[in-house]
């Protein structure tokens, strides 16, 4: 059962430092804190090894890539290796630009990621040599038609690298390059809320602090697309849209307790 | 009509990039998923050409201009022209700083602006050579008695430059250059909300993207108005405030159809 | 009574400008405009000059300390020393680092401050060489046990420097280095909104642009404070989570009075 995880990190309260986006920052730090851990965003290069020494994960996010973080990037990324602490990369619209995707390689190459999570798109960018993606959107979606294909392709993915990756979609495919679990939590209305994407990784790294297996990152997943299913039966209620969505989502995680988590999460072993 | 310059947005969902600021980047994101848009937001020069290439519109917004971001914006714009995408400016707090108008002028005279959006002090500012603006506040209310002079001001300066000039205010003037649009959507209690104006420019940006003719940009600057007057209205219901009127504004856009923004639109041609 | 100072800035409705972080930036201005004041943040060390000259105070936030901003910092701090407007400091996560912690030194060294705002763990890596912080968090917490060791800290350091610090916590301690306030309003929940500790040095900002009394100063901390617990109520009613609670905080800073404020201060000189 997922809730223990949970309770692990209401527990110890781990230390999340994100190297993330402007845009999608504060919704990262409000679902940190809703899940009871705490989260820092230092960016610096000139303080992130100090930053990585104090905190128990660390969680690369892409989505804005200016010189100075992507610096901090690189040298986060390797301390964290160096002192064995998990980091969590989340490529944002890699595939999308050259520049962006080459970031990505170089990253891939020069740290060992805990985590990966992405689109389809995105991980097909950096695992299968695809080049088709449509900004940060999905170009395409994972359902019942072509799940074993990409079950198997993200289990080779995750070998190859020996990571745990977690793909979105409509079906989540979670895998540590062994087992692969599919999660069927989640609402398409996810998809008209900035950042849910960035909130995820930003969140899951949150159990990756407190225990790195599969099941923990499993967790996660169903946790964050279970609180999205509660919180658009309050928008539909409250007849209210997007904007109020997001908020509902995060209150969602804040008042989830681990009983309801291991209720409501619907995962499977592939 | 104008619901069919919404219909169209939808239809589409053009991939609008915005070079932005910090403050209200979330806002502008979510309010572009609201309409139906897909938002990405790079803003480094190092990739800014390609993002353009698969972008429908390029946005920029100068709320925040460091070095980088405003080399981005002056690359991004002259490939956008080169490309024939169009291009939107927010020129925020024109006016205000001696560094920022300059910084304004030089992408007026490098980059060709499909539309122009910005409050009286700032539109001034660019074009009548007065530098009186107190931060990003309006110097100068639009009302009744100021109407027909600023009109025909704004006729004047879009036609000097072959754009759309949007100008914010109490009601908003709208030119090409040829034909003026004054709408008369929108509740003064929009200006406690930070970033209705980049909210704009960034929503507007979207309706560009589907069909650039005055109309459309009429369109969205009816639709954020009426948007606003319908939010108030569960504001005050809610007995909320500012931070709570914010996420209804959106919430609204989320919900307008195009049966609603025909009947709620209150604009003339002059 | 404070609500005077309430009644202050609705009157003058004061420019601040703050350099701040892009985590917290929009829930700051929002505040802002809550309370009547017009934020900009305007934080390009080549326009902060003339910023500075239009605006009533400079508020400083060390959340996010990217090389440009810092530059900023100084010069911004530097010249509104010179024309003798008022200078608020947040040195957030001061002892975190010792990149962060040297340049919060450097800062007190060049620039004179009217406010410093921090945790215990911030206020005693600058003044009292202890260096123990977990990231933004209090590493100690004050409480009946330890407020009067703390408030002659408090107290011998606001001397020491001749500025007002206002230390926040369970027990919130001001002083000017002569007298001492202590505020018992707000809640342990609003430890679970990301930028709390912003918003208070954003807010009292605008009240120290109106008069630089340590009583102005306390009067945004009760307001804050009573706006946290009047929210919490809301949040409870509507049974939703930190992320809403972030919405009705800033919602009562719009709604409030100066009679109520007079009311639900809880303040007490010592």
């Amino acid at each position: 059962m997922l809730g223990k995880y949970l309770d692990k990190v209401r527990e110890h309260r781990p230390l999340i430092n994100s190297i993330t986006n402007y845009i999608t920052a504060n919704d990262c730090a409000n679902i940190l804190l809703a899940t009871g851990a705490s989260p820092i965003m230092a960016d610096n290069s000139k303080e992130i090894e100090e930053i990585v020494d104090i905190a128990n994960v660390l969680n690369i996010n892409m989505g804005v890539i200016s010189d100075d973080v992507l610096e901090a990037m690189f040298l986060g990324g390797k301390h964290a290796n160096l002192i064995n602490k998990p980091v969590v990369l989340d490529p944002v619209a890699a595939g999308a630009t050259k520049y962006r995707t080459k970031q990505a390689f170089d990253l891939l190459k020069e740290v060992k990621f805990s985590v990966i999570k992405g689109n389809i798109s995105e991980i097909k960018a950096l695992f299968a040599g695809e080049f088709n993606t449509r900004g940060v959107d999905a170009s395409e979606e994972i359902d019942e038609s072509n799940i074993h294909t990409l079950v198997e392709f993200v289990r080779l993915s995750a070998k190859k690298i020996n990571s745990i990756i977690f793909v979105t979609g409509k079906i989540d495919i979670v895998s540590d390059g062994n087992k692969v679990y599919v999660i069927k939590n989640g609402v398409d209305e996810m998809a008209f809320v900035t950042g849910t994407g960035c909130m995820l990784s930003a969140f899951l790294s949150a159990f990756v602090a407190v225990e790195s297996s599969i099941e923990s990152v499993v967790a996660a997943g169903c946790m964050m697309g279970y609180a999205g299913e509660k919180a658009l039966i309050t928008m539909k209620e409250n007849k209210t849209g997007n904007s109020s969505y997001r908020n509902y989502i995060i209150d969602e995680i804040y008042k989830m307790t681990s009983e309801e988590l291991n209720k409501g999460a619907k995962y499977e072993l592939k």
